[in-house]
């Protein structure tokens, strides 16, 4: 893959300052560039890396003022950084361009298969499938009966969905990611084993939505988890039966979320954080990583700390004094002694 | 899959009240039940739901007495909840009903395969493998050399088991889960580079266990890492090498257990707790979600909470101060002031 | 697999006491060994065992006096742990000493494939791979275009590579881990949607390096996430984009290090920590379990304990505080009414 200045120019309706026919085949930031890289400047802080980059092709501010010659072409655009975007996003779709059926793969006779899609070796279609146009299976990939996926989605190599599952228009999710296992559902007996609760529901995960590597949602036990549109799981993350999460809200890795909590839309939450079953969360909320949420959030657009966890602010506050409570005790100790022998005095 | 309100009726032992031909090809809660649906009805408190539910058969209790017309097909038993469970067992059973095997599928030729077994498209079963009856083994899952696996076991697809482990019968392994990888064993050297110790033991899982998709159990270094008959453990979990988990202990979801560690029998370990190695907890321990367990519990049957973890009663009491901190901390300051003015005076 | 003492003793350049005939088929404890094991005795603690064990062929020390006539032949050597840990090496290097290529699997006609590889079958080699020498790809892997893989290098059943990422030589990588899915993230937009920003970068995983089952390391934006040689990572750890972690940096289970973190030489890392995401952690710092790592450590091999980690003594010092709370608090409050009264007095 390798383009012009020129052509890059042409894409971002920008101004060629030096050798239009420089070619890069490589995208770097400019402090790392060799020759043959394209690169950009937006923060006028890292403007010296400008006079020194090895890069072949520069993406700049229009507005830039020169102050030292420069060895590479320049394209001047209104906005370098969004620009650069677009070119990550271009030079992704590049890459991730791929069509057409592997062999071998499984693709049972029932299954519906759209237009223009990608579909890697050793791939599974189960009966009943259904898959839309544009979608991309990459290899390895395991869809059980009945499962449902949108058009323009990406499953990479290795996601695992279980039956009756349904997933929406232009999702990614990330290899090993599991949808649909069993809920942890379990009835004790009065010998001290389990019986299992035959988990019967299943897990829609909405448009737009992008779920990490190796995360697991359950399936519900009756119903549906529903990952809403817009939400981004990170890697690693626990979403457990009948959980539901609101539209464009954001969960950082290896976040545990228990069974049927209600996550409201536009929540953020931190990494490595736990939230207990069957409790809300309202909308906006933002959860530091590592938090314990133990009880339903009500008040919208807070911000949250601390397992088991209090407002921010307060956290931060009791924090600061935890470090401090051996000498704390200290104080106490000698203010008892003082109070002692002002005791005897007074007395 | 179709059912009529008679067919249930006769699996469940009930008395049909409206129109036994009434037809169902899916089970839903009793609020968010459509035409076609199976519900049931067991909290009185759920009541109102009955008499404007649109699925077309529920199951009640025997001894519910009707205060307004219903429109769908009454099934009465003398339990709704455990014939509906039961109804549920009869739904998984059929959805999972798999038999055969698929191609391509990889059998070595000194593999022994049992009867009336599934396995999918994809799978991998290596040299020495034995594979019992009646057991399911799904796409893109991989028994290495001399694996074992039981009677009327279930591997869901992509399960992968490393060489030697043993897997009992009746047991249910989600997608994911890796069985049998090295135990995390390095011996530092001079240099402050780690030699490998090499991890030749293997993990053995007893019947009627499950575990959880995405969970990683080492194999032992020596010996076994052994998951004791009826223990269930959730998604995400790590069990470290030579660590042996009791007869139906509980462990919920991103939990890990370090090496060598020994959970009791009946345990219950929330979620992403953390267990230190060559420790043993009490039969019927009971561990609060995020806790830290540092030392071993030799008392049966209590609560635990905290990292590090102290009795729960303890743990909630320190807890409630600890938000209190910052107010305490000024009290404290205050009283100092208040005691050197009372020292001036008395001196 | 089977070995006599006599061929042990060569390979130990040991002594042997009693027959040289022996035969020996597994390894195990000294404690747990059946006839036919092989076992060892290091720590004179164990002595006993040796007088009872059914183990029939064991590694002594050269200085070892018998005080107990013994049943198993023995093999005396200088240092029986490290010469059982080469009997270990050996037993696994056979064990896991598969070679030629499975079919089906999917080699893209532009891969350069070494010599003496094993390619289990089901993996799939995309465009523009390469694979060393002496490497062994399991069954059911992954590896994306132009994905490089040095010699001697292992990677375990299911192991999902995205493209460009490199992979040293002497790498071990487990099961179920992801290396290069796209690091998380997102830009938000004015109506609380969240724009993806392409990942382009790669995964760089150098010699020696060992990575554990269901661990994902994410790929840079741009540039590349970074680990170094020597660098041992357990199961379902997650690196995030940008992340550089040191050489012989050791990082126990489910511990994540958000983006950009620079984690220095040989650093230790307990399980379940967290470190934020733009920091650096000084070389030879050690950090403990469930650790919350908020800012850099600049400091060299100190060690760390908290969330909100603080030093290590500290940390300790101020847990046994937190659990006395409650009576502190207690005391405080009784200090207070003493006060009142002497104040009371004086006044």
């Amino acid at each position: 893959m390798q383009f012009t200045a020129l052509e890059i120019g042409l894409l971002l309706n920008g101004t060629i300052d030096g050798d239009p026919k420089a070619i890069v085949n490589q995208l770097a930031k400019i402090e790392d560039a060799t020759p043959g890289s394209l690169s950009f400047l937006a923060n006028p802080r890292y403007e010296q890396y400008l006079y020194s980059t090895h890069a072949s092709v520069v993406i700049i501010n229009n507005d830039l003022v020169l102050t030292e010659p420069v060895n590479a072409t320049l394209i001047r655009v209104d906005n370098a950084y969004s620009a650069f975007s677009v070119v990550l996003e271009k030079y992704n779709t590049v890459k991730l361009n791929k069509t057409g059926i592997e062999q071998p793969c499984f693709i049972h006779e029932s299954a519906q298969i759209g237009e223009n899609v990608y579909i890697g070796a050793f791939s599974y279609i189960g009966p009943g499938v259904k898959v839309g146009n544009n979608t991309k299976i990459y290899p390895n990939t395991y869809l059980a009966d009945n499962v449902c996926v949108g058009n323009d989605t990406t499953l990479f190599a290795g996601v695992k969905i279980y039956f009756d599952c349904i997933i929406g228009n232009n999702v990614i999710i990330h290899s090993g990611a599991v949808i649909g296992g069993d809920g942890f559902g379990f009835a004790p007996t009065a010998d001290g084993t389990y019986n299992k609760v035959s988990q019967i529901g299943n897990v829609i995960i909405e448009d737009n939505a992008e779920i990490g590597a190796n995360t697991t949602i359950d399936r519900a036990t009756m119903g549906s988890t529903i990952i809403s549109h817009g939400v981004k799981l990170d890697n690693l993350i626990q979403i457990a039966h009948n959980v539901e999460i609101g539209a464009n809200t954001v969960v950082a890795s290896q976040t545990g979320i228990s069974g049927s909590a209600k996550i409201g839309e536009n929540v953020i939450i931190g990494g490595q954080a736990g939230i207990v079953g069957h409790i809300s969360i309202a909308k906006g909320s933002q959860i530091q990583a590592q938090s314990g949420i133990g009880r339903s959030i009500t008040e919208e657009s807070k911000k949250w700390a601390g397992s088991p966890a209090v407002p921010y602010a307060s956290n931060m506050r009791s924090q600061v004094v935890i470090n401090r409570l051996p000498e704390l005790e200290k104080k106490i100790n000698e203010l008892e002694k003082i109070i002692a022998e002002l005791r005897n005095i007074s007395i």
